[in-house]
């Protein structure tokens, strides 16, 4: 069992774009047990393509083909693929009516180019594809199956999964399983989680580390042929972090800190505002990007100015005047003016500098006041100073905010 | 002139890691003007490393391999190269003391693993590592030219910068030089785009297509030796292209519509502020994305609840029961009371329903009123249904909206 993976597109080899559907797809195929043995990445060029077609043919069970099946010239798989087979490129009618019927949906017409689409090679199987225009197909060659899918990540993906992955795992003659958990942490470094770990039995099972600023990710992977003995081998190595980690360890099932912190809103029953100055929204759209966030979030106030952070949420002039808006004394009153503005159980207040300009001596770019405030508690603050380009600074300050709240729940008893 | 990327790593072809190391050197070689025409990714496993090489010194003049450069076992590139030529591996002892000298600086001692980083095949050129541990080294077989460099990218990108590059380029007989334009469109489809540039003039310019849903980028490639007239075609296309697209063309620069969008803001001298709903906070974000912004956002409400529509920005409670909150009167007393609330110039309201819960028969999900109000034009409202995840729906409103910005800063007369 061989599986080749073929990504094409001028705009990857020349850097311009970075390839997300290999790392994707080899990580499904992975968590199924497949492997993949070769990857090449080729240009929009026939000959090239049709090398690789060839290359792939001599040494894989099965080829995926990614990219190229879109309306224009440079789209070439549909053309590399009739020229591999000997085989003319014919036009499917029940293709182009189901691309015309989507784009009138969309209160578009179809075009000359969308008949292009609606092209393919003899006799190959066309691959539906429900979320977008650009169909793909499969065909088998000797002994090598390919497959031929859109570039577009979330088509990609929908079609990989719905069609390819059923199709492949079918006819391997598998054998290994390969189990994979990822466990998230936020509040330490790399080293100091390999510190805290220290000790951990994990025969059996492989470690890695995956950094993703500011949480540290820790991959444990297991092999065998006995799926229930992985799982338990597993289950134990995380229990035994969760142990060493404590709160630090906040999923162990590769689940974002806004989702955790969620289910947890949920489950305490606690309303949640915001008040963010330096974040500029990201705290908010991160919870609302959660499908259901409108149950616990009430909504948030990007307040950029001074005189907004008065007139809007009522934080008081002499206070903002005696300490500026990036102080203790500041966010522990918007925390609370957010809480009364929106009627939630807890305000969240965020300001600071995220740069590159506006940083002092004494407030140098990086430094961030949190503020959280409920009836129970009163308003707990905190200061943090980050490091990194203004992007990162966000990144962080909302992560952290974040993590307030999560910690917040996971002590409160009503 | 032919150039190879071999990027080696099991954790690559798991899908664990996504290689970034491909495409940043994909991206320095074309802007020096030099293309990379094979790329492949190979795991762990000695036998299909060998292979790969084998492929490589066949088709390509210059052969770049990154990763297995690592003390650990399963570092094999050393081994591999030294298979590959027939020559076996020795123990330098200058890079073990440069090995040594390093790990004590960081208070550390070299241990056994440190020895397989100081062994070598005979008669290679060892490549300095001044940022890490791990040597990378080059050897001429036959007509190619190889260089082994580390995975790590801030090692790998130093190295390379320092020794591969001038290498490359002083060799190369090129002659050749890459210039490379990018359009970015925004509010037609793919087709529509192309369908919109017939009839244009391309000779000696490569068009592709780079589809960053919901824009549309234009990648414009010329090569030659008289960079000038490179550039002077290429302003050519850009030209012909802008007059084609009109006002759906935002940059040629490669820019974002937010960073293309504030640029218009300061040089319109208006402010701007936003109530938003569905896309919770992601308008706000990306506006303050961008380092200055303080000067033109003023700030924005991200308003989840009807209550808190009435209560924090002042919408009429009738309005809000008569045509619910996804409407053109809401929106359009929303975008007023933005302005009002925040003293700015222009005010943008965005309600809509982000799914997946939430849509009705008339008001399914995906569909998003939008307002824009200024003292000059009053309150124009705009309805769209956008198909897609809840993701990807608050990503094209949020664009939408910011789009409308841009709009209306063109034609903004004070």
């Amino acid at each position: 069992m061989c599986v080749e993976v073929i990504t094409t597109g001028n705009e990857l080899m020349s850097g311009l774009t970075r390839d997300t559907n290999f790392s994707w797809v080899a990580a499904e195929l992975s968590s199924s047990g497949i492997g993949i043995r070769y990857h090449c990445t080729v240009a929009d060029n026939l000959e090239d393509i049709l090398a690789s077609f060839a290359t792939a043919s001599t040494r894989a069970r099965f080829v995926i083909v990614t990219g190229g099946l879109g309306p224009t010239e440079d789209d070439l798989s549909a053309l590399a693929a009739s020229k591999f087979l000997r085989t003319p490129l014919v036009f499917n009618p029940a293709v182009y009516q189901d691309i015309s019927q989507k784009l009138k949906q969309r209160g578009r017409e179809p075009n000359i180019h969308h008949q292009k689409q609606a092209m393919f090679p003899e006799k190959v199987t066309v691959i539906e594809n429900p979320v977008g225009t650009a169909a793909g197909f499969s065909f088998l060659s000797g002994n090598s199956k390919f497959y031929f899918l859109p570039g577009v990540p979330r088509e990609f993906r929908h079609m990989f999964r719905e069609h390819v992955l059923p199709d492949i795992s079918n006819t391997a003659e598998r054998g290994t399983v390969l189990r994979v958990r990822v466990l998230r942490t936020f509040g330490l470094g790399e080293s100091e989680v390999a510190e805290k770990l220290r000790g951990l039995s994990t025969e059996g099972v492989n470690v890695g580390y995956r950094i993703r600023l500011p949480e540290v990710h820790l991959r444990l992977t297991a092999s065998g042929d006995d799926s229930e003995a992985l799982d338990s081998i597993l289950d134990d190595v995380c229990a035994q972090a969760k142990e060493k980690l404590g709160y630090f360890l906040f999923s162990r099932q590769d689940e974002s800190l806004e989702k955790v912190t969620s289910s947890f809103l949920l489950e305490k029953d606690l309303t949640l505002s915001v008040a963010e100055s330096c974040t500029g929204g990201l705290f908010s759209s991160r919870f609302t990007d959660i499908p259901g966030s409108s149950a616990y979030f009430l909504g948030g106030a990007v307040i950029y100015s001074n005189e907004s952070k008065e007139k809007l949420l009522g934080v008081s002039a002499d206070k903002l005047a005696r300490f500026g808006a990036v102080s203790e004394q500041v966010v522990s009153e918007m925390a609370y003016c957010a809480r009364e503005l929106f009627g939630s159980d807890i305000g969240i207040s965020i300001s600071g500098i995220a740069g590159p300009g506006g940083g002092t001596p004494e407030k140098p770019v990086g430094t961030v006041w949190f503020g959280l405030s409920h009836e129970s508690s009163g308003t707990l603050c905190e200061k943090r100073n980050f490091t990194g380009s203004r992007d990162e600074i966000k990144s962080f300050a909302s992560s952290t905010a974040i993590d307030m709240v999560r910690k917040f729940c996971l002590d409160y008893v009503k």
